[in-house]
């Protein structure tokens, strides 16, 4: 069984209105220090042991988990999840 | 400068119906060796020196990115963002 992590981000050249509204929301509770925010997803996967497990998470993640037009992924693959 | 990664997630005991969405979908598309989905969040701050710099990124969680009632946070603080 493996645990495989998923973060999606935006690309760097993508607006994030989410990440904005959240930097205003702090700089009016006084987190002026807070520069930028981006906002993405992370995923956890539970994976059972399969054959080419890398190439299966990559072809996951670029046709359902992330959009690859406008959003970038990585992932970390863990070995061993006793669950 | 430093640069937070803060990862918010449901607790295990929060059912996740978006989590459980993408999983029926991975199936649905031959991805059977997928057990389970869970989905959080992933946000990147971009965060000046500060005094505390820590306890206020935990404030920030507390207050504003994590609803502590359902969700749990960790967060990584990386410094010398050259940005």
């Amino acid at each position: 069984m493996y645990k495989v992590k998923v973060y999606v981000t935006l690309k760097e050249s993508v607006l994030d209105p989410q990440g904005s509204a959240v930097k205003n929301s702090l700089h009016s509770l006084s987190y002026n220090e807070v520069e930028d925010v981006r906002i993405g997803k992370y995923m956890e996967l539970t994976v059972q042991d399969t054959e080419n497990l890398d190439q299966r998470i990559k072809e996951i993640c670029e046709k359902l988990l992330a959009n690859t037009v406008i959003e970038d992924y990585t992932y970390e693959i863990e070995e061993g999840v006793a669950q």
